[in-house]
């Protein structure tokens, strides 16, 4: 594996149906994100958290290896997840894995799909053509 | 607008054949993501930026509405862009738009897929199972 390959993998999450408990306890959130990267085998490079008036928490990891996000809805009990993990050495299915744990009975609608080099589920657009911004 | 509506809109986007002179010039990455910020009408809650021995920067804005995020290969005259605005007040492919024009002629490999309630597209695993590992 080239550190410097362009690829990667790309998971993203609506989850729903979450107990009102859990998706209203910050740590909860916390924990299963933390939980997520360190099986995940990414590193962190730097972390933000913001916390919405009135309800809902946003956290965001710059790791080595890109980026993953929670976006939470308590009013809905439900929450936007995504990681991004450049390379194949790390596992950005099990950081998803962590936090559905950390949530308890939930419905998750999953999406993993490759990035970059080999993956063919990309719609190409002409080379040299800004795309249209409508 | 139900501002705690459960939806939004995910851009993600594979972005190859960049002249090597923009890809290689940080400031060319920050001043496209920021145009591309402004032209979204995302609010920018937080901003994390790292730049990576030997080369790559990886730029993860926390906006109001979600994310948004850029992780360059300047070996391979690419990068990874993904924008996720929750609610419908934004617009994450103008976002990509402005870094595009910012880039000059390049490739684009682009998804735009709506998220959450409404969504079509998503896969659904049984409530109240965690999901596999592998």
């Amino acid at each position: 594996m080239n550190d410097f390959d362009f690829s990667g993998t790309h998971v993203i999450a609506d989850i729903v149906g979450i107990d009102p408990a859990a998706i209203r306890n910050d740590r909860v959130i916390l924990r299963g994100m933390d939980e997520g990267l360190d099986r995940s085998g990414a590193t962190l490079c730097g972390l933000q958290v913001r916390q919405f008036d009135p309800a809902g928490l946003t956290v965001v990891y710059l790791l080595s290896e890109s980026h993953a996000s929670v976006h939470t809805y308590p009013e809905r009990n439900a929450l936007f997840f995504d990681a991004f993990t450049c390379g194949s050495t790390c596992n950005p299915r099990a950081f998803l894995d962590a936090l559905v744990a950390a949530l308890g009975p939930c419905e998750v609608r999953v999406k993993v799909f490759p990035r970059g080099q080999g993956s063919q589920a990309s719609t190409s657009h002409a080379a040299g053509l800004a795309l249209s911004s409508h």
